[in-house]
């Protein structure tokens, strides 16, 4: 007898049947009485196999998360694990790392402690509906979407930026101020993931404003790590004084290129100006403080959560949802300067 | 039965008996078969109480954090979630705001969800014994420990730094350059927590080098909010060129102080130093990059989850940890200079 039967017998939700053992508040006196009636009939676990005397289905529902350590990641998680919280749902937490494969990890965990659903936070852009097929709960790809994968749109769901448009959107902040030698800072131009998207974003702009694509102003960090970036940034821009803007993917690796820079003796914004994508707190108290896109850390967090509870509880299928970024003002954008300081 | 009854009858561990059932190749033959036999012999589930049919013991551990976003646990989270699932169970996360009862939170996540222990991160450190008889499983707390509570010491479970010590030592790197009017910046001075001990600390090291505590050098934030950090540091600071170094009792309020004082017309170091302890990696990336009491993270965490799953186990009893910062050498800290520029 599983918490998904009684809600079954009763008619009720899941959440209900939880609220109820939970003695929340917020349930009808009758739907109390008629799960707490069904809970009482229910004198013996049905004997279905022996591990499920074990391990009954939970009220867990699973949050993978790959990409361990990422800062935009704080905020998301806080919001969904308040909205599971709400929803009555408990969340089960794993993180795996950025070269780790989040569905089999999921798979292993919703089977393993019978998870009611997953959330997946970070995950590739690529799957296949073979690879999709290990999953036997409904998920929620979050922050990300299957753009480079085979996957039919009602075969799974997804909550994210256009990461495309969005980077265009950031390009296009340094083309309106004049600069025309920007470089590009991101994990991989061909990881079928988040940083492939953002460069077509980067290429797009570029295009727009007639400028030509230069190879040698592609810095690839390998990875979402500070060092990597700090280093990348450092090898790219040494005596590169013609460069006048950088395009940085995510905050964190935007940080540590304006640190980058200053070692390197260049002033931000006036020898060079940066943009990213993210909207951490951390980056708005930086000196100078990061101009950025802020991606809605909160909404993105529980839109995946109502639509992974719909999806458990019968009311709801497979949807996508497209959030907009809000562009976050700092001091890390200036007009393009013919004469700057140096320049060549 | 619960995954703790075929423990005890098999005499193997729950996580060997996790193990088991996960398929993980790390059991002796003898035990696997002792467990798979077991399982099989348990044909039903003991009719104790109706609502344990629905919520039989879990293998689940949970994980309380109190003060949502601080940036520090993000590496302790991970470093616990890692030792979690090494030792074969299963992580359920709840957060808490600032001002939550993490115990009550703790209890009640507890028993709905049949924990068999819980991680306290951030929690309060004045809890008495009738405060903690609320929780029925062992507990550790994590990052802090019960400096002005009544708890007696085999009651309870922690691992921490020394918060009054290292403040002193991170204070003395400022007396030592020859620093006398050393600003604070702390959540309060009367929390009978983190930022008391801090605080305490810092009068010590006052004391040591013969220095009156002036109040007008006190700058209580309220929270960790960094806009709260940085509307307290610019508000105490503004016209106070007398101050040459700030103690900030954590990395995310030393980096919005740095703003601050930047936004003052200050230069850090030259005008004024700052020191912390944290060791986020973000504050190893600001301009100039932070000096700071490194906590060790991963350990901290780690050292958490063993004693819990020692206790769990039947192993171990309650302990008291007690970690070392590590000083990480930034780019904040300078000597007194007496003729610095516009000085009073």
């Amino acid at each position: 007898m599983t918490i998904r039967d009684i809600a079954k017998r009763c008619s009720v939700s899941v959440s209900t049947v939880s609220r109820v053992l939970n003695n929340h508040p917020d349930v009808s006196a009758a739907s109390r009485a008629r799960v707490l009636e069904a809970v009482r009939e229910a004198h013996y676990v049905p004997n279905n196999s022996a591990r499920d005397l074990v391990r009954p289905q939970s009220d867990g529902i699973g949050l993978v998360v790959r990409g361990v350590g990422n800062p935009f990641f704080t905020g998301v998680i806080q919001a969904i694990e308040r909205a599971i919280g709400g929803a009555g749902y408990n969340l089960v937490l794993h993180q795996i790392r950025s070269e780790g494969d989040e569905l089999r990890a999921g798979a292993e965990l919703a089977r393993s402690r019978r998870l009611l659903g997953l959330v997946l936070l970070g995950g590739r852009f690529d799957y296949t509906p073979e690879q999709v097929a290990l999953l036997d709960v409904p998920f929620v790809c979050c922050s990300y979407t299957n753009s480079f994968g085979s996957l039919a749109k009602d075969a799974y769901s997804s909550v994210t930026i256009d990461d495309q448009r969005e980077a265009c959107r950031a390009v296009r902040l340094l083309t309106e101020q004049g600069h025309q030698r920007i470089a590009i800072l991101l994990d991989s131009t061909q990881d079928s993931s988040i940083s492939q998207l953002r460069y077509m974003g980067y290429r797009q702009a570029l295009e727009e404003s007639g400028l030509l694509l230069d190879k040698s102003l592609i810095g690839e960090t390998g990875s979402f790590d500070m060092a990597a970036a700090y280093e990348t940034a450092a090898r790219l821009l040494a005596g590169r004084r013609d460069v006048t803007a950088v395009f940085a993917i995510a905050d964190s690796i935007a940080v540590a290129a304006m640190k980058a820079l200053h070692d390197l003796g260049r002033r931000v914004p006036e020898d060079c100006s940066v943009v990213s994508i993210d909207g951490i707190e951390m980056s708005a108290y930086t000196v100078p403080a990061l101009t950025t896109l802020a991606q809605p850390q909160e909404e993105m967090g529980e839109r995946a959560v109502r639509i992974l509870v719909d999806m458990i509880e019968g009311r709801g299928r497979n949807q996508h949802v497209l959030l907009k970024t809000a562009l976050r003002p700092g001091e890390t954008i200036a007009p393009y300067q013919v004469f700057a300081s140096g320049r060549m």
